[in-house]
Protein backbone atom coordinates (compact mmCIF):
# COMPACT_ATOMS: atom_id res chain seq x y z
CA UNK A 1 0.00 0.00 0.00
CA UNK A 2 1.41 3.36 -1.09
CA UNK A 3 0.47 6.49 1.14
CA UNK A 4 0.81 9.96 -0.45
CA UNK A 5 0.52 13.56 1.29
CA UNK A 6 -1.19 15.98 -1.65
CA UNK A 7 -1.02 19.25 -0.74
CA UNK A 8 -3.48 21.29 -2.55
CA UNK A 9 -0.97 24.65 -3.25
CA UNK A 10 -3.77 26.59 -5.07
CA UNK A 11 -7.03 26.01 -6.46
CA UNK A 12 -5.93 24.31 -9.24
CA UNK A 13 -2.03 23.28 -8.39
CA UNK A 14 -0.81 20.63 -5.98
CA UNK A 15 2.20 19.15 -4.89
CA UNK A 16 2.18 15.26 -3.97
CA UNK A 17 4.91 13.26 -1.79
CA UNK A 18 5.19 9.67 -0.78
CA UNK A 19 5.11 8.55 3.09
CA UNK A 20 6.70 6.39 4.85
CA UNK A 21 5.09 7.28 8.38
CA UNK A 22 2.77 9.77 10.12
CA UNK A 23 4.47 10.81 12.97
CA UNK A 24 2.22 13.25 14.81
CA UNK A 25 -1.45 14.11 13.56
CA UNK A 26 -3.13 16.90 15.68
CA UNK A 27 -5.62 19.80 16.38
CA UNK A 28 -3.77 22.26 18.57
CA UNK A 29 -6.11 25.44 19.72
CA UNK A 30 -4.60 27.23 16.77
CA UNK A 31 -3.84 25.01 13.50
CA UNK A 32 -4.15 22.08 12.44
CA UNK A 33 -0.74 20.36 12.80
CA UNK A 34 1.36 17.07 11.07
CA UNK A 35 4.81 15.73 10.98
CA UNK A 36 5.29 12.94 7.87
CA UNK A 37 8.20 11.22 7.03
CA UNK A 38 8.34 10.88 3.11
CA UNK A 39 10.71 9.25 1.20
CA UNK A 40 11.62 12.76 -0.89
CA UNK A 41 13.03 14.82 1.19
CA UNK A 42 12.41 13.23 5.00
CA UNK A 43 10.42 14.32 7.36
CA UNK A 44 7.85 17.36 6.81
CA UNK A 45 6.31 19.92 9.16
CA UNK A 46 2.23 20.35 7.84
CA UNK A 47 0.35 23.70 9.28
CA UNK A 48 -3.72 23.30 8.24
CA UNK A 49 -2.35 21.86 5.11
CA UNK A 50 0.15 23.46 4.01
CA UNK A 51 3.92 22.13 3.71
CA UNK A 52 6.32 24.63 6.20
CA UNK A 53 9.57 22.62 6.22
CA UNK A 54 11.37 19.63 4.98
CA UNK A 55 14.51 18.34 6.65
CA UNK A 56 15.52 17.92 2.80
CA UNK A 57 14.89 21.69 1.48
CA UNK A 58 14.70 23.62 5.13
CA UNK A 59 18.19 25.05 5.02
CA UNK A 60 17.26 27.15 1.47
CA UNK A 61 14.45 28.72 3.49
CA UNK A 62 15.69 29.73 7.07
CA UNK A 63 19.40 30.41 5.72
CA UNK A 64 18.37 33.01 3.15
CA UNK A 65 15.65 34.55 5.74
CA UNK A 66 18.15 34.63 8.26
CA UNK A 67 21.70 35.97 6.80
CA UNK A 68 20.77 38.63 4.16
CA UNK A 69 19.16 40.53 6.94
CA UNK A 70 22.03 39.53 10.04
CA UNK A 71 24.44 40.22 7.48
CA UNK A 72 22.74 43.89 6.73
CA UNK A 73 22.83 44.74 10.12
CA UNK A 74 26.46 45.40 10.95
CA UNK A 75 26.54 43.97 14.30
CA UNK A 76 23.40 41.71 15.08
CA UNK A 77 22.92 41.30 19.13
CA UNK A 78 19.43 41.10 19.59
CA UNK A 79 16.89 39.52 17.51
CA UNK A 80 13.33 38.74 17.45
CA UNK A 81 11.92 36.10 15.44
CA UNK A 82 8.34 35.88 15.08
CA UNK A 83 6.78 32.26 14.21
CA UNK A 84 9.12 29.96 13.22
CA UNK A 85 8.43 27.32 16.15
CA UNK A 86 10.58 24.58 14.35
CA UNK A 87 13.70 25.97 15.17
CA UNK A 88 15.52 26.36 11.60
CA UNK A 89 15.80 30.42 12.01
CA UNK A 90 17.32 30.59 15.13
CA UNK A 91 19.71 28.16 14.41
CA UNK A 92 20.76 29.61 11.61
CA UNK A 93 20.97 33.10 13.64
CA UNK A 94 23.24 31.71 16.51
CA UNK A 95 26.14 31.12 14.09
CA UNK A 96 26.64 35.14 14.07
CA UNK A 97 29.21 35.70 16.35
CA UNK A 98 28.13 38.55 18.06
CA UNK A 99 24.78 37.95 18.75
CA UNK A 100 24.04 38.23 22.56
CA UNK A 101 20.28 37.18 22.93
CA UNK A 102 17.20 35.94 20.29
CA UNK A 103 13.79 35.81 21.04
CA UNK A 104 11.59 33.83 19.65
CA UNK A 105 7.98 34.24 19.84
CA UNK A 106 5.78 31.96 18.66
CA UNK A 107 2.08 31.66 19.47
CA UNK A 108 1.41 27.51 19.50
CA UNK A 109 3.40 25.75 21.68
CA UNK A 110 2.42 22.55 19.95
CA UNK A 111 4.86 23.21 16.96
CA UNK A 112 7.82 24.09 19.33
CA UNK A 113 6.79 20.74 21.03
CA UNK A 114 6.55 18.82 17.67
CA UNK A 115 10.02 20.79 16.47
CA UNK A 116 11.57 18.84 19.59
CA UNK A 117 10.14 15.57 19.62
CA UNK A 118 10.73 14.89 16.12
CA UNK A 119 13.16 17.40 13.97
CA UNK A 120 16.21 17.81 16.31
CA UNK A 121 18.33 19.35 13.90
CA UNK A 122 16.01 22.22 13.82
CA UNK A 123 14.96 22.69 17.36
CA UNK A 124 18.28 21.68 19.18
CA UNK A 125 19.38 25.89 18.45
CA UNK A 126 16.38 26.49 21.07
CA UNK A 127 18.29 25.01 24.02
CA UNK A 128 21.04 27.27 22.93
CA UNK A 129 21.82 29.38 26.30
CA UNK A 130 21.43 32.63 24.01
CA UNK A 131 17.65 31.38 23.10
CA UNK A 132 14.50 32.23 24.89
CA UNK A 133 11.03 30.92 23.58
CA UNK A 134 8.09 32.97 24.33
CA UNK A 135 4.89 31.37 23.43
CA UNK A 136 2.69 34.33 22.81
CA UNK A 137 0.93 36.07 20.05
CA UNK A 138 3.64 37.49 17.91
CA UNK A 139 2.09 40.83 17.10
CA UNK A 140 1.09 41.78 20.63
CA UNK A 141 4.56 41.56 21.78
CA UNK A 142 6.02 43.84 19.16
CA UNK A 143 3.28 46.74 20.04
CA UNK A 144 4.92 46.39 23.44
CA UNK A 145 8.41 46.90 22.35
CA UNK A 146 10.33 49.96 21.50
CA UNK A 147 14.05 50.27 19.89
CA UNK A 148 14.93 46.93 21.24
CA UNK A 149 15.96 44.51 18.19
CA UNK A 150 18.49 44.63 15.72
CA UNK A 151 17.10 42.69 13.87
CA UNK A 152 12.93 41.10 13.40
CA UNK A 153 12.25 38.05 11.47
CA UNK A 154 8.41 37.50 10.64
CA UNK A 155 9.50 33.49 10.27
CA UNK A 156 5.33 33.06 9.74
CA UNK A 157 3.04 31.01 7.95
CA UNK A 158 0.97 32.48 5.61
CA UNK A 159 -1.39 34.81 5.74
CA UNK A 160 -4.66 33.08 6.60
CA UNK A 161 -5.10 31.72 10.24
CA UNK A 162 -3.13 32.59 12.99
CA UNK A 163 -0.73 34.64 10.60
CA UNK A 164 -3.61 37.15 9.10
CA UNK A 165 -2.05 40.00 11.55
CA UNK A 166 1.66 40.01 10.70
CA UNK A 167 0.96 40.90 7.23
CA UNK A 168 -0.94 43.61 8.06
CA UNK A 169 -0.31 47.87 7.86
CA UNK A 170 -0.29 48.44 12.35
CA UNK A 171 2.14 45.69 12.42
CA UNK A 172 4.80 46.61 10.26
CA UNK A 173 4.51 49.84 11.80
CA UNK A 174 5.20 47.89 15.38
CA UNK A 175 8.16 46.38 14.09
CA UNK A 176 9.86 49.62 12.94
CA UNK A 177 9.08 50.57 16.25
CA UNK A 178 10.44 47.80 17.85
CA UNK A 179 13.82 48.03 16.00
CA UNK A 180 16.93 49.98 17.07
CA UNK A 181 18.53 52.63 14.93
CA UNK A 182 19.94 50.30 12.36
CA UNK A 183 17.39 47.78 12.37
CA UNK A 184 16.48 45.80 9.94
CA UNK A 185 13.54 43.29 8.69
CA UNK A 186 12.52 40.49 6.88
CA UNK A 187 9.30 38.42 6.34
CA UNK A 188 8.61 35.65 3.86
CA UNK A 189 5.83 36.94 1.55
CA UNK A 190 5.16 33.94 -0.59
CA UNK A 191 5.57 33.08 -4.47
CA UNK A 192 7.14 35.56 -6.70
CA UNK A 193 4.83 34.02 -9.36
CA UNK A 194 1.63 32.86 -7.54
CA UNK A 195 1.19 35.95 -5.36
CA UNK A 196 2.64 38.64 -6.59
CA UNK A 197 -0.50 40.94 -5.31
CA UNK A 198 0.61 40.36 -1.80
CA UNK A 199 4.30 40.85 -2.43
CA UNK A 200 2.99 44.54 -4.02
CA UNK A 201 0.88 44.98 -0.56
CA UNK A 202 4.03 44.06 1.99
CA UNK A 203 6.27 46.02 -0.32
CA UNK A 204 4.40 48.90 -0.39
CA UNK A 205 3.48 49.09 3.35
CA UNK A 206 7.28 48.26 4.15
CA UNK A 207 8.57 50.94 1.92
CA UNK A 208 6.08 54.05 3.62
CA UNK A 209 7.55 52.56 6.54
CA UNK A 210 11.52 52.04 5.63
CA UNK A 211 13.72 54.22 3.52
CA UNK A 212 14.73 50.95 2.31
CA UNK A 213 12.82 48.42 1.40
CA UNK A 214 13.78 45.04 -1.38
CA UNK A 215 12.40 42.14 -1.90
CA UNK A 216 14.73 39.06 -2.78
CA UNK A 217 13.85 35.50 -3.53
CA UNK A 218 15.27 32.06 -3.20
CA UNK A 219 14.63 28.43 -4.87
CA UNK A 220 12.81 26.63 -2.03
CA UNK A 221 11.97 22.88 -3.79
CA UNK A 222 8.75 21.93 -1.47
CA UNK A 223 6.97 25.85 -1.22
CA UNK A 224 4.71 26.40 -4.31
CA UNK A 225 6.83 27.28 -7.77
CA UNK A 226 9.18 26.38 -5.98
CA UNK A 227 10.36 29.85 -5.81
CA UNK A 228 9.78 31.94 -2.56
CA UNK A 229 9.88 36.03 -1.91
CA UNK A 230 11.07 37.83 1.01
CA UNK A 231 10.77 41.73 1.62
CA UNK A 232 13.38 43.39 3.75
CA UNK A 233 12.89 46.97 5.43
CA UNK A 234 16.31 48.67 6.42
CA UNK A 235 16.61 51.68 8.74
CA UNK A 236 19.93 52.49 7.17
CA UNK A 237 22.02 50.10 5.34
CA UNK A 238 21.27 49.04 1.62
CA UNK A 239 20.70 45.11 1.50
CA UNK A 240 23.44 44.52 -1.03
CA UNK A 241 25.85 46.80 0.90
CA UNK A 242 26.61 43.96 3.49
CA UNK A 243 29.19 42.92 5.98
CA UNK A 244 30.86 40.23 3.38
CA UNK A 245 33.43 39.36 6.10
CA UNK A 246 31.05 37.83 8.00
CA UNK A 247 28.98 36.08 5.60
CA UNK A 248 32.02 34.32 3.77
CA UNK A 249 32.72 33.19 7.29
CA UNK A 250 29.44 31.31 7.88
CA UNK A 251 29.33 27.61 7.68
CA UNK A 252 25.93 27.45 5.17
CA UNK A 253 24.65 25.07 2.64
CA UNK A 254 23.01 27.57 0.07
CA UNK A 255 23.84 31.13 1.32
CA UNK A 256 27.22 32.86 -0.01
CA UNK A 257 28.08 36.45 -0.81
CA UNK A 258 27.80 35.67 -4.30
CA UNK A 259 23.99 34.46 -3.10
CA UNK A 260 22.93 37.42 -1.33
CA UNK A 261 23.77 39.60 -3.96
CA UNK A 262 22.26 37.49 -6.73
CA UNK A 263 18.70 36.96 -4.45
CA UNK A 264 18.04 40.91 -4.87
CA UNK A 265 18.15 40.11 -8.98
CA UNK A 266 14.72 39.78 -10.20
CA UNK A 267 13.51 38.47 -13.17
CA UNK A 268 12.64 41.52 -15.81
CA UNK A 269 8.77 40.92 -15.34
CA UNK A 270 8.48 40.84 -11.76
CA UNK A 271 10.84 43.76 -11.69
CA UNK A 272 9.11 45.75 -13.78
CA UNK A 273 6.14 44.37 -11.64
CA UNK A 274 7.28 45.15 -8.23
CA UNK A 275 9.94 47.97 -8.91
CA UNK A 276 8.42 50.35 -11.27
CA UNK A 277 10.43 52.91 -10.46
CA UNK A 278 13.50 51.65 -10.73
CA UNK B 1 -16.15 16.11 -11.46
CA UNK B 2 -12.64 17.35 -11.67
CA UNK B 3 -9.96 15.73 -13.67
CA UNK B 4 -6.44 16.23 -12.40
CA UNK B 5 -3.30 14.87 -14.14
CA UNK B 6 -0.58 14.05 -11.76
CA UNK B 7 3.07 13.84 -12.62
CA UNK B 8 4.89 11.80 -10.84
CA UNK B 9 8.92 13.68 -11.19
CA UNK B 10 10.35 11.18 -8.72
CA UNK B 11 9.50 7.57 -7.66
CA UNK B 12 8.36 9.54 -5.00
CA UNK B 13 7.52 13.09 -6.07
CA UNK B 14 4.71 14.58 -8.11
CA UNK B 15 3.43 17.96 -9.45
CA UNK B 16 -0.74 17.94 -9.84
CA UNK B 17 -2.64 20.01 -12.27
CA UNK B 18 -5.99 20.40 -12.42
CA UNK B 19 -7.10 20.05 -16.10
CA UNK B 20 -9.77 21.55 -18.00
CA UNK B 21 -9.72 19.62 -21.14
CA UNK B 22 -7.48 17.11 -22.55
CA UNK B 23 -7.07 18.62 -25.80
CA UNK B 24 -4.65 15.33 -27.82
CA UNK B 25 -3.71 12.38 -26.28
CA UNK B 26 -1.10 10.23 -28.85
CA UNK B 27 1.25 7.82 -29.01
CA UNK B 28 3.43 8.79 -31.44
CA UNK B 29 6.73 6.62 -33.06
CA UNK B 30 8.63 7.80 -30.33
CA UNK B 31 7.02 8.63 -27.31
CA UNK B 32 3.45 9.53 -25.56
CA UNK B 33 1.65 12.85 -26.45
CA UNK B 34 -0.74 15.24 -24.37
CA UNK B 35 -1.86 18.37 -24.85
CA UNK B 36 -4.00 19.60 -21.73
CA UNK B 37 -5.29 22.83 -21.16
CA UNK B 38 -4.98 23.21 -17.12
CA UNK B 39 -6.44 25.77 -14.89
CA UNK B 40 -3.24 26.81 -13.21
CA UNK B 41 -0.56 27.22 -16.06
CA UNK B 42 -2.89 27.17 -19.55
CA UNK B 43 -2.22 24.65 -22.43
CA UNK B 44 0.75 21.84 -21.33
CA UNK B 45 2.70 19.99 -23.06
CA UNK B 46 3.43 16.76 -22.09
CA UNK B 47 6.22 13.81 -23.50
CA UNK B 48 6.18 10.29 -21.72
CA UNK B 49 4.44 11.73 -18.80
CA UNK B 50 6.70 14.72 -18.17
CA UNK B 51 5.58 18.12 -18.28
CA UNK B 52 7.68 19.84 -21.18
CA UNK B 53 5.77 23.29 -21.31
CA UNK B 54 3.27 25.22 -20.30
CA UNK B 55 2.11 28.45 -21.67
CA UNK B 56 2.13 29.98 -18.35
CA UNK B 57 5.63 29.72 -17.80
CA UNK B 58 7.47 28.37 -20.80
CA UNK B 59 9.29 32.04 -20.78
CA UNK B 60 11.74 31.34 -18.43
CA UNK B 61 12.63 28.40 -19.65
CA UNK B 62 12.76 29.38 -23.48
CA UNK B 63 14.92 32.76 -22.13
CA UNK B 64 17.33 30.90 -20.16
CA UNK B 65 18.23 28.38 -22.62
CA UNK B 66 18.34 30.42 -25.59
CA UNK B 67 19.63 34.40 -24.53
CA UNK B 68 22.33 33.15 -22.60
CA UNK B 69 24.16 31.54 -25.32
CA UNK B 70 23.31 33.81 -27.77
CA UNK B 71 24.70 36.96 -26.22
CA UNK B 72 28.10 34.77 -25.31
CA UNK B 73 28.33 34.95 -28.38
CA UNK B 74 29.21 38.38 -30.29
CA UNK B 75 27.45 37.62 -33.13
CA UNK B 76 24.97 34.83 -33.97
CA UNK B 77 24.15 34.25 -37.04
CA UNK B 78 23.87 30.31 -37.67
CA UNK B 79 22.54 28.58 -34.92
CA UNK B 80 21.17 24.94 -34.16
CA UNK B 81 18.43 23.96 -31.97
CA UNK B 82 18.09 20.00 -30.95
CA UNK B 83 14.37 19.15 -29.89
CA UNK B 84 12.69 22.22 -29.06
CA UNK B 85 9.68 20.96 -31.92
CA UNK B 86 7.34 23.36 -29.73
CA UNK B 87 8.93 26.40 -31.43
CA UNK B 88 9.74 28.32 -27.96
CA UNK B 89 13.14 28.23 -28.10
CA UNK B 90 13.36 29.45 -31.71
CA UNK B 91 10.98 32.36 -31.17
CA UNK B 92 13.82 33.54 -28.46
CA UNK B 93 16.72 33.17 -31.05
CA UNK B 94 14.96 35.58 -33.64
CA UNK B 95 14.85 38.04 -31.32
CA UNK B 96 18.43 38.96 -32.15
CA UNK B 97 19.01 41.04 -34.94
CA UNK B 98 22.23 39.45 -36.86
CA UNK B 99 20.63 35.92 -37.02
CA UNK B 100 20.74 34.90 -40.28
CA UNK B 101 19.09 31.48 -40.23
CA UNK B 102 18.10 29.14 -37.02
CA UNK B 103 17.48 24.85 -38.29
CA UNK B 104 15.17 23.21 -35.99
CA UNK B 105 15.98 19.17 -35.71
CA UNK B 106 13.14 17.62 -34.13
CA UNK B 107 13.37 13.83 -34.23
CA UNK B 108 8.98 13.54 -33.90
CA UNK B 109 6.96 15.37 -36.42
CA UNK B 110 4.39 14.38 -34.14
CA UNK B 111 5.46 17.29 -31.78
CA UNK B 112 5.46 19.99 -33.92
CA UNK B 113 2.05 18.99 -35.37
CA UNK B 114 0.89 19.13 -31.90
CA UNK B 115 2.20 22.41 -31.31
CA UNK B 116 1.24 23.90 -34.36
CA UNK B 117 -2.45 23.05 -33.63
CA UNK B 118 -2.12 24.02 -30.01
CA UNK B 119 0.57 26.30 -28.74
CA UNK B 120 0.83 28.99 -31.41
CA UNK B 121 2.05 31.91 -29.34
CA UNK B 122 5.40 29.41 -29.26
CA UNK B 123 5.12 27.40 -32.86
CA UNK B 124 4.29 31.18 -34.75
CA UNK B 125 8.02 31.34 -34.41
CA UNK B 126 8.43 28.27 -36.71
CA UNK B 127 6.55 29.78 -39.92
CA UNK B 128 9.54 32.83 -40.16
CA UNK B 129 11.24 32.64 -43.44
CA UNK B 130 14.58 32.12 -41.34
CA UNK B 131 13.71 28.98 -39.82
CA UNK B 132 14.21 25.54 -41.23
CA UNK B 133 12.29 22.68 -39.66
CA UNK B 134 14.19 19.42 -40.58
CA UNK B 135 12.34 16.08 -39.22
CA UNK B 136 15.40 13.85 -38.48
CA UNK B 137 17.63 12.43 -35.69
CA UNK B 138 19.74 15.65 -33.74
CA UNK B 139 22.70 13.33 -33.18
CA UNK B 140 23.37 12.00 -36.85
CA UNK B 141 22.56 15.43 -37.69
CA UNK B 142 25.24 17.01 -35.72
CA UNK B 143 27.89 14.17 -36.98
CA UNK B 144 26.78 15.17 -40.11
CA UNK B 145 28.37 19.21 -39.81
CA UNK B 146 31.59 21.16 -39.57
CA UNK B 147 32.16 24.21 -38.41
CA UNK B 148 28.79 25.69 -39.34
CA UNK B 149 26.59 26.73 -35.88
CA UNK B 150 27.54 29.54 -34.14
CA UNK B 151 25.38 28.19 -31.32
CA UNK B 152 23.99 24.96 -30.83
CA UNK B 153 20.91 24.18 -27.97
CA UNK B 154 19.88 21.06 -26.90
CA UNK B 155 16.69 21.66 -25.78
CA UNK B 156 15.39 17.84 -25.69
CA UNK B 157 13.45 15.61 -23.03
CA UNK B 158 15.54 14.47 -20.30
CA UNK B 159 17.92 11.54 -20.77
CA UNK B 160 15.42 8.38 -20.95
CA UNK B 161 13.62 7.15 -24.47
CA UNK B 162 14.67 9.26 -27.39
CA UNK B 163 16.82 11.71 -25.86
CA UNK B 164 19.38 9.09 -23.87
CA UNK B 165 21.76 9.29 -27.11
CA UNK B 166 22.15 14.00 -26.12
CA UNK B 167 23.82 13.02 -23.42
CA UNK B 168 26.60 11.19 -24.40
CA UNK B 169 30.24 11.97 -24.71
CA UNK B 170 30.46 11.08 -28.91
CA UNK B 171 27.06 13.96 -29.07
CA UNK B 172 29.27 16.48 -27.53
CA UNK B 173 32.35 15.73 -29.22
CA UNK B 174 30.06 15.97 -32.13
CA UNK B 175 28.52 18.87 -31.24
CA UNK B 176 32.05 20.92 -31.05
CA UNK B 177 33.22 20.07 -34.49
CA UNK B 178 29.62 21.46 -35.62
CA UNK B 179 30.74 24.62 -33.83
CA UNK B 180 32.54 27.52 -35.56
CA UNK B 181 35.81 28.76 -33.73
CA UNK B 182 34.29 31.42 -31.82
CA UNK B 183 31.11 28.22 -31.14
CA UNK B 184 29.14 28.26 -27.55
CA UNK B 185 26.82 25.31 -27.09
CA UNK B 186 24.14 24.76 -23.93
CA UNK B 187 22.10 21.86 -23.08
CA UNK B 188 19.23 21.65 -20.50
CA UNK B 189 20.88 19.25 -17.90
CA UNK B 190 17.73 18.69 -15.08
CA UNK B 191 17.61 19.71 -11.67
CA UNK B 192 20.31 21.25 -9.34
CA UNK B 193 18.01 19.70 -6.00
CA UNK B 194 17.47 16.17 -7.65
CA UNK B 195 20.02 15.40 -10.57
CA UNK B 196 23.55 16.50 -9.39
CA UNK B 197 25.09 13.10 -10.67
CA UNK B 198 24.12 13.67 -14.52
CA UNK B 199 24.91 17.62 -14.19
CA UNK B 200 28.26 16.56 -12.91
CA UNK B 201 28.68 13.94 -15.09
CA UNK B 202 27.60 16.07 -18.11
CA UNK B 203 29.74 19.28 -17.15
CA UNK B 204 32.72 17.21 -16.66
CA UNK B 205 32.50 15.54 -20.57
CA UNK B 206 31.48 19.30 -21.49
CA UNK B 207 34.35 20.65 -19.68
CA UNK B 208 37.42 18.01 -21.44
CA UNK B 209 35.86 19.32 -24.42
CA UNK B 210 35.40 23.15 -24.72
CA UNK B 211 38.17 25.56 -22.61
CA UNK B 212 35.00 27.04 -20.90
CA UNK B 213 31.97 25.31 -19.50
CA UNK B 214 30.10 26.45 -16.25
CA UNK B 215 26.34 25.33 -15.15
CA UNK B 216 23.58 27.81 -14.23
CA UNK B 217 19.70 28.03 -13.23
CA UNK B 218 17.01 29.31 -13.56
CA UNK B 219 13.44 28.76 -11.49
CA UNK B 220 10.60 27.06 -13.56
CA UNK B 221 7.77 26.29 -12.16
CA UNK B 222 6.52 23.48 -13.67
CA UNK B 223 9.71 21.22 -13.66
CA UNK B 224 11.02 19.26 -10.79
CA UNK B 225 12.36 20.91 -7.41
CA UNK B 226 11.33 24.16 -9.27
CA UNK B 227 14.63 24.39 -10.24
CA UNK B 228 16.22 23.81 -13.37
CA UNK B 229 20.03 23.69 -14.87
CA UNK B 230 22.11 24.30 -18.34
CA UNK B 231 25.81 23.38 -19.03
CA UNK B 232 26.86 25.96 -21.08
CA UNK B 233 30.05 25.07 -23.22
CA UNK B 234 32.18 28.24 -24.87
CA UNK B 235 35.12 27.54 -27.29
CA UNK B 236 36.23 31.50 -26.83
CA UNK B 237 34.48 33.30 -24.39
CA UNK B 238 33.39 33.48 -21.18
CA UNK B 239 29.63 32.92 -20.31
CA UNK B 240 30.21 36.16 -18.15
CA UNK B 241 31.45 38.49 -20.34
CA UNK B 242 28.64 38.31 -22.70
CA UNK B 243 27.01 41.46 -25.26
CA UNK B 244 25.32 43.37 -22.30
CA UNK B 245 24.05 46.38 -24.72
CA UNK B 246 22.03 43.45 -27.07
CA UNK B 247 20.95 41.39 -24.29
CA UNK B 248 19.75 44.80 -22.92
CA UNK B 249 17.43 45.22 -25.55
CA UNK B 250 16.03 41.47 -26.19
CA UNK B 251 12.00 42.35 -25.54
CA UNK B 252 11.79 39.08 -22.17
CA UNK B 253 10.31 38.48 -19.54
CA UNK B 254 12.51 37.19 -17.40
CA UNK B 255 16.21 37.12 -18.60
CA UNK B 256 17.99 40.49 -18.40
CA UNK B 257 22.08 41.34 -18.47
CA UNK B 258 21.39 41.11 -14.40
CA UNK B 259 19.81 37.90 -14.37
CA UNK B 260 22.00 36.44 -17.07
CA UNK B 261 24.70 37.24 -14.37
CA UNK B 262 22.59 36.07 -11.66
CA UNK B 263 21.88 32.89 -13.06
CA UNK B 264 25.57 31.53 -13.04
CA UNK B 265 25.90 32.20 -9.07
CA UNK B 266 25.35 28.43 -7.66
CA UNK B 267 24.30 27.82 -3.65
CA UNK B 268 26.98 27.63 -2.10
CA UNK B 269 26.83 23.55 -1.63
CA UNK B 270 25.97 22.94 -5.14
CA UNK B 271 29.18 25.28 -6.33
CA UNK B 272 31.02 23.24 -4.39
CA UNK B 273 29.66 19.84 -5.33
CA UNK B 274 29.90 21.24 -9.16
CA UNK B 275 32.59 23.52 -9.14
CA UNK B 276 35.25 21.68 -6.60
CA UNK B 277 38.40 23.33 -7.63
CA UNK B 278 37.48 26.80 -8.62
Amino acid sequence: MEFWFTERQTEHLGITLRVRESLLVEQTPFQHLAVLDTYQYGRMLVLDGAIQTTEADEFVYHEMITHVPMTVHPKPKEVLVIGGGDGGTVREILKHPDLKHVRLVEVDDRVVAAARRFLPTLSQALDDPRVEVMITDGAEHVRAMRGVYDVIIVDSTDPVGPAVKLFQQDFYQAVHEALTAEGVFVTQSKSPYLDRKLIREVLGIVRSLFPVALPYTAAVPTYPSGLWSFVLGSKVNHPVKFDEGRAEKLKTRFYSPEVHRAAFVLPREIRGDLLPTE
